[in-house]
Parts: C-alpha cells; sequence; structure tokens
C-alpha cells in the first residue's frame, strides 16, 4: 500500500536519553511535534509502544499513521534491533532498509545504524545516518568530512554520496563524567554554566590540545593544579575542561582523516554548534554549519518517503 | 632534642584512600607495622590524632615516639597543610623541611610535597617526593627518569639528584571511572578479574596507543563497539582499556620528557609492577623495578633522620 501526500507519517528520534516525534506531511511540513526525556534508558522493552501510542493521540495523528524512527530504539536494547548496514555504504540506501515492527497497531518501521566492521576500527552509530540522509545533496560530489558533536562525537568521511569511514571521539561523555565522577569535580564545582566559545581559557586550553592531542591525561591533571596553584575558577576550569576536550577531539580526528585544512560540515544545535564552530575555526578549517534537528527531520521524511511511498509496497507481519 | 638510635619513630603514609604506619628503629629495622582504610576520605580534619594515636596504641609505641607523616594528610583537606616546596628541588633537601602539627601530645611532623608553578604545565605530588628521596641514592648521578604508576600517575625528571620536572597522567583514575561510569561499564562489566600483562588484548592496545597516544578518546568507544560487532568478552574488554590508557600515559611521558629509549625507574607494588614493567619494556625502555613501599618506608627514615636525628633540634609548639 503507497501513502497519499495528504496522509501525514510520524517522524521520530529516539535517542539514549530523549524522544522527539513530529507529524509531517509529505511535503515535510511540521503539523504537530512533541519532545520529551522518555529516551532508551527510561522506556523499557514493553514500554516504546505504550510512550509512542499516548504521544500521537496527544498529536492528533489518524489510526492508521505510519512511524518512522531512528536512533538506539533500534539498538540490542531498544524496541527492536534494526540490523546495522556495513560501510561502506550509499546514503541513498541506508534508510531504505528500515524494518518493521511486529504486531503494532499501525505501521512502525526502525531504519537501521551503520557499521564499521573493521578489526582495528570497529564503530558503530544509530541515529547520525538519518541526519547524513537528511543533507544528501549538501554531500553527493567530491569528498566531505561531516562533524557531528555530542556525548559520542561522530566524524564521517563522505566521498561522493558514499559514507567511506567514520569514528566515534567520546568527548560529551568524557566531560560529564571527569566533572561529576573524577578529581576533577573540585576544580570544575557543580553546577556551572554553559561553556562559552569567546571564554580565553577555553580557547588557550584548546590550542594546546590541538598542538599535542596525545597528552590530553596530562592535561586532565594540569586542571585540578591550576586550581590549586593558580586560582583557577570553577568557570575557568569547566572551560578548560571543554577546550582540551574539543581540541584533542579535532586534533585527533583531523590527523585520522588526513583532513588537516578544508571544508568542514558541523551538524549540531544550540550551544554546541557555537562552541564547535569556533573551535573548528581556531583549528583553521572552514565551517559549514548546519541545524542537526533540521536534518534528522529532514533524513526521516527520506526515509518516509522510501520505505512509505509509492514505490514501496507496505507490509505488515501478522 | 635528638632521639636516640634506639627511641623508635613512627614512619606514616597517609594517602587518599589509605593509611599505612611502620614502627622503625632509627636503622630502619621494622618493629611493628599497620594497614588501614583509614584514608584522608574517610578521616575527618578532627579524626587524624585519633586514627593515629589508636593505631600507635596497638603497635605498643612508647609515648614519647615521634611521628613522621607523608602524603594527602598534608594537604588543605588533610591535618595541617604542609607547603609545597617548588621545582626544580634538591632531593635532598625536601623531607627537612617537614612541619609541626601545632598542640599534639608527641612531635609529629608531615613533610611537603613537591609543586612545579609553570603557568604552561602547573603540577604538585604529594607522597611521590618520599619515596623518591627513599632511592635518591639510585638517583644520584646523571639523568634519571622515573614512572609511579597508580591512580594518578606520575613521571619524574631527575637531574644529579635534583627533581628538574614531573607530570601526572590520569590513568588509574580513568580507568575506574570509565569502567564503572561511562558507556564502557557494559563492554567491561563488573567485576573483573585483574588484567594480566600477558594478556594478547592488553598488548594489542598498548601497542596501538604508543603508536598514536592521541587518538584515545576515539579508541575508548572503539572498545564498546568491539563488545557489539567482534564480540569482545567483558575480561579483554578490561584489558583493552588498561592497555589503552597505560600505552597512551607511556607514549605521551615518553615524547613530553624527550626520552624515548633507555632506563626507566619503575616505583610501584604488585600487580601494578608487572603491568607497567611489561608495557615499558613492549615500549622499548630498560625497567629498573623499584618496590614502592620499600621507596616511601627508606623516605620516611630519611625524614625522621633529617627532622628528628642529631643535627636537629626538636621543637615542639606551644
Amino acid at each position: 500500500m503507497s501513502i497519499e501526500a495528504n496522509v501525514p507519517v510520524a517522524a521520530v528520534d529516539w535517542g539514549t536519553s530523549h524522544l522527539r516525534i513530529w507529524l509531517l506531511d509529505m511535503s515535510g511540513a511540521v503539523l504537530a511535534e512533541r519532545r520529551s526525556d522518555e529516551g532508551l534508558l527510561t522506556t523499557g522493552p514493553d514500554g516504546f509502544s505504550a510512550v509512542l501510542e499516548r504521544h500521537l493521540l496527544d498529536m492528533g495523528a489518524p489510526a492508521a499513521t505510519p512511524a518512522i524512527i531512528c536512533g538506539m530504539a533500534g539498538s540490542r536494547q531498544g524496541w527492536i534491533e534494526a540490523p546495522y548496514v556495513t560501510v561502506p555504504a550509499q546514503l541513498s540506501d541506508v534508510l531504505a532498509r528500515a524494518i518493521p515492527v511486529p504486531g503494532a497497531q499501525r505501521d512502525i518501521r526502525i531504519v537501521p545504524g551503520m557499521a564499521q566492521r573493521s578489526a582495528d576500527a570497529p564503530d558503530v552509530m544509530r541515529g547520525e545516518e538519518t541526519q547524513l540522509a537528511g543533507i544528501a545533496d549538501l554531500l553527493a560530489a567530491g569528498r566531505h568530512v561531516v562533524c557531528m558533536p555530542g556525548t559520542h562525537s561522530k566524524w564521517v568521511d563522505v566521498e561522493d554520496g558514499t559514507v567511506a569511514g567514520f569514528g566515534t571521539w567520546l568527548t560529551g561523555e568524557l566531560f560529564s563524567v571527569l566533572s561529576k565522577q573524577s578529581i576533577l569535580r573540585h576544580a570544575v564545582g557543580d553546577p556551572v554554566a554553559a561553556v562559552s566559545a569567546s571564554n580565553k581559557t577555553f580557547r588557550h586550553w584548546l590550542e594546546q590540545a590541538l598542538a599535542s592531542p596525545g597528552d590530553m591525561t596530562s592535561r586532565l591533571f594540569k586542571i585540578r593544579a591550576s586550581t590549586l596553584l593558580l586560582d583557577l575558577t570553577p568557570q575557568d576550569a569547566a572551560a578548560a575542561l571543554s577546550g582540551l576536550l574539543i581540541g584533542t577531539e579535532i586534533g585527533s580526528a583531523g590527523a585520522q582523516f588526513g583532513w588537516k585544512e578544508g571544508e568542514i560540515a558541523l551538524v549540531a544545535s544550540g550551544p554546541l554548534s557555537d562552541l564547535y564552530g569556533a573551535a573548528l575555526g581556531i583549528a583553521g578549517y572552514r565551517v559549514r554549519p548546519i541545524d542537526a534537528e533540521t536534518a534528522v527531520r529532514a533524513g526521516l521524511l527520506v526515509a518516509a518517503r522510501q520505505n512509505f511511498g509509492p514505490r514501496e509496497t507496505r507490509k505488515v507481519q501478522a
């Protein structure tokens, strides 16, 4: 069964700690929107259906509205496992391989993540593939390096519309666990305001890390020592930690990708976009900023068209 | 007042999470010994005296027995702050600057830590200076690089008996917080047996990290990905994390010190000594193993002689 252009689709980004649902028509117009913190961590295996149906009811979605989902809901710990597509993979192919959720009262499909099945550089992503598909037009011809910062920052190497390889940097998670759980909690304090890209301490530690990303684990302790010996304030300690971790990520990724200058497509939103935009500029790159939320919504629309559109016969398992 | 050779001294290593007390005679012979987990974290500011007196009573120490203390008991959060000695500093000078604990019922002195007061590389140590003083004879002539692994690993550059500089790597603490508090807890599991130096996974990740210490934060996620894609076991995930962190430390320290080959004095005990001994060997160094506990006891004896010995007039504050 194909769906008509005026029948809405539920586009769902279901991550580890967040849930975003948009009711879209097939032209991409947003009819309704919901955001919640009912991510994978707070939604048990039996709860996905109940959570989704409650939000769709609230949003006034018709009963037959199909739903397309990306993110950690498709992981082994999620609703149903959507097997990874192995790279290299053409961006235009990945989302068409969404798998149906069996036994659901509507057509619900979860798109696959991507896996790099290399013995030396194994890696996985879930959710970012949909953002990439949403900006596939920008990545069509030539080589593009994409930076997608976050808890687990992804850097992606795209050549002529094909994901050639990617890597993950644990930057956001390191900032969180080190500032809350390590000796650095005495330096950073709690809570702190968001780190600003214009902070001079952020810039100083960023530049040091860009110059020698291999010294990160010794520089971490120097944040603590700066509190003891140089009266570093908690706000500046947070800026130092952020600059150190982001600089280490950019220095390491640039070297791994052999991409020391030129353009970086930065897929991010809000304060993280400002921070990485400034950092990549300091590192010498030209930055092409792309809003992460717009990208994922565009990718989910691509997935909806590929999976529910006229070319596709809708199969619902018994 | 000087003390006689046959009067014992209490030699105390009081760290963040441990307390060790030896009753020594002035020749260094161990008359009694106590170990406890009453470190800085579990001993409040008012508790230091009570904890020490209870142990000394248990050990049968005479009432006039003086006590010499090193470690975090001398920090701002400790019993009384013993100001840092600034490097460069002659090892033979540092411990003579112990400061008395006022109002105590016996002569109790705490040795200073050392500080590197450099705007670009601020650093501090407390406890390791005493281990270094305990092996000063081995470090007397020429240049020596000393590796002192642990929660906060110290690397120390000693030239002709003078501490020229040092650095700290957060290796042990990173292993702990990442294996317990981060996404890697799913890979490493809990509890795991100690990592063995003969584990092939340890060696593989160590060699990768030695080759490019700047990629640590991306390799961290590859441990998680190896669990998902390559069936890495929890035991091997712990070995991978250990190899990655230790290799990053050695690669970074070797580069910072400009010391890529030659001898390293390894001051460590137990399993950590085996692990770092193997790792330094793989990195191409000749390893001179030195037992950390023997070193700290020897250093405390040096401090006792310098502070309570015949050359020194004992001053007790009113």
